[in-house]
């Protein structure tokens, strides 16, 4: 039995076939999809993710936060359950492998155990997070099912809240059911993610799966540079308190900073904003979108000190106030070391090479870390896009990658 | 006579009776007024402006460009016209004294001529020029009058297409009756503007007049710096070609520049434009709206070449490509030496100290300098304030401008 479960693999041609049907729906005409939360084409992917459930003799189910749910359940009493998932929403005109390989993948791995009556010591749940994206409001299923989610964050998501009501009522939810989707604290016995690399490490390296040792924590900033709005023409250059300058400088500094002291961490500043924003009045206001991310507790709070003491300085210089506005936070997130070992071994038993990688993206095991061990592991990325049409991985790799989750989740399952 | 004629005076109560009237009609409550062109604040002050002309016993005319026109006819077989002027209109949440102040003064420059029974050489026309402020086009009216009006102009506005129509429509305009508004070459004698100064030279030297020398020529440009939009998380901050990263440094050293370089020219960027503009997204295009000014042709080439290599050496050293787009420009227009004599020896007769000043701001004047002479004077303003409910100038300073006019005028009008 050992001898035949390790050499268990998924069915390539079933998974490859769900995967290409899955893609169809939000089709770009590009080679990407575009399935934003709660779209028609997200929600006619999770009606299709359900049919494939019901087809595969699983037993379907749907929370109060809209997350779909594959489960398999075991014949031991009080077993946790041992998630598997990813989510089925993408960013607007994204690409078709972020998410939906890790949802398809394991559901496989469901099918693959089931039809082969591999009898473990867990039930096995392959779920689609609702709003992983965060059109709407970022992690949203996960953080409803790990039981972070508040009302305050659904009053005002970033997404802005007659999006997140409307999208609500065509799913069928409301802010209670999103609060009640909660589950208890010991029911997980882990969560597993396979995903494609958002970036080039493991296609430059020629590696197959890169094993995640923790995602990167974010915070976000909304700072506003503060000066004078004059007369474009009329006011002397030395005259002017111009807020461009502050929010340029700072734009340079934070890039020096980041790529001088803190190499393991990353900033962006995605985007300015001029008040009054017109060619003949100098800028009084310029709100800077800031928002950086750092794989340790401690180097998120060094970056963080020095781009804000960075910020103040720059300010002064060139004659501004400066606001800093906190938007939000997800703490680095470490890998579980039993379920790294588990993906390593899986690795080594399929003869597949592999690196240990931080996530620099956001992922929903983020929300899941207080609850339950969780792990995810990356496949290689061409050209490392990600989030766009292009976006491509080989099939073989994709295959590689379910079959590293199914012997991890093997392994996991029965000991 | 020639006695009488330089201790004449406009009358100081009836004109802040018709200033105090005026500043009352699309008021802000703090001191300041809304007028923006074809508004119904707008269109109330030029319903009163032509009430004012009426009962004055002087001839209204309104032309296709919606220019409102008092005139003095004088006895004389084929004079020209020495057109006085400004404007009623005003940027959004503007001040009562910009181009209100000129137009007032220049109608009670004709009211005082006229009950004084002053004999002229020439007719006397005190001008409500439309859109001097650029809510929809930008010295409409006056570019109208001097037939530098194109239909393409029309057609593509900078306060758009869809605001002029419906603005022009409010007003009983067409784009053919705009056009029509060109006056022949030789009507004009010259043009006269009293304006506050944008500025604090005239306050900070305590000086009671500035002769205006020059009209600053102003340029603008949209330059796009272009990189690529990646994932802010993922993609390492070697391997990105981030847009924001070339337009901070062009705007921190095109001040640089104009400072060091270009003594006698400003530069603004008075907007940015991020995209996609999200938080996790390295930004791929900004969009830098970039104006300069400068007092003479010469300047204005080069520093417009020293900002354009500038843009190119900053793109090139982030990895991005430029492209440059030429939106606009006004040319540097010289103030005549007869107007300049005329206003200077004005002020002598009236014992009012003055200074020669460059106009770093545009004026209807700029449209006009191929037409006819043009001359400007300047006002004092409270602490250089312009385009702000907090614009203020000392009546007896509006006075000073009113009594200088005057007298120009006579003299002009009697050689």
């Amino acid at each position: 039995m050992a001898e035949s479960i390790s050499t268990l693999r998924v069915n390539s041609d079933r998974m490859l076939d769900m995967f290409n049907k899955l893609a169809l729906i939000g089709a770009t005409g590009d080679g990407g999809v575009s399935r934003v939360t709660f779209s028609g084409a997200h929600l006619a992917a999770r009606k299709w993710f359900r049919e494939q459930i019901e087809r595969s003799g699983l037993d379907f189910s749907m929370d109060g936060a809209g997350n779909y749910s594959a489960t398999l359940t075991c014949d031991c009493s009080n077993a946790q359950t041992l998630l598997l998932g990813s989510h089925l929403d993408s960013v607007p005109n994204g690409g078709r492998f972020d998410g939906a390989l890790g949802v398809i993948a394991a559901l496989e791995v469901l099918r693959t155990v089931k039809e082969n009556g591999i009898m473990l010591k867990v039930n096995l749940e392959a779920i689609d997070f609702t709003d992983e994206e965060g059109t709407l409001v970022g992690l949203l299923g996960s953080a409803a099912l790990a039981g972070h989610l508040h009302l305050d964050g659904l009053k005002n998501p970033r997404g802005g809240r007659e999006n997140l009501e409307a999208g609500m009522a065509r799913a069928g939810l409301t802010d209670e059911s999103m609060l009640a989707a909660a589950r208890p604290k010991g029911s997980l016995a882990g969560y597993l993610e396979l995903h494609i690399e958002q970036g080039n490490r493991l296609e430059r390296n020629g590696i197959n799966v890169g094993v995640v040792s923790a995602i990167v924590g974010i915070r976000s900033y909304r700072l506003s540079f503060i000066g004078r709005a004059d007369h474009a023409g009329s006011t002397l250059m030395t005259d002017r308190a111009d807020a461009s300058l502050g929010a340029s400088a700072f734009t340079l500094a934070a890039r020096e900073i980041v790529m001088k002291d803190f190499p393991n961490c990353v900033v962006n500043v995605g985007k300015m904003e001029f008040t009054p924003g017109a060619f003949n009045i100098v800028p009084a206001l310029v709100n800077v979108a800031l928002e950086f991310r750092a794989p340790s507790d401690e180097e998120f709070d060094q970056v963080g000190s020095a781009l804000l003491v960075c910020a103040e300085m720059e300010a002064q210089r060139f004659g501004l106030a400066l606001k800093k506005e906190f938007l939000g936070s997800h703490s680095p997130s470490l890998a579980s070391e039993k379920i790294k070992t588990a993906f390593v071994d899986a690795c080594n038993g399929l003869g597949l090479t592999h690196i240990p990688l931080i996530s620099g993206a956001g992922h929903d095991g983020q929300s899941l870390v207080d609850m339950c061990p969780i792990g995810m592991i990356f496949v290689p990325s061409v050209d490392g896009a990600s989030h766009a049409p292009r976006e491509f991985t080989k099939w073989e790799d994709c295959v590689n990658g379910a079959n590293v989750l199914l012997q991890a989740v093997i392994k996991l399952g029965t000991e």
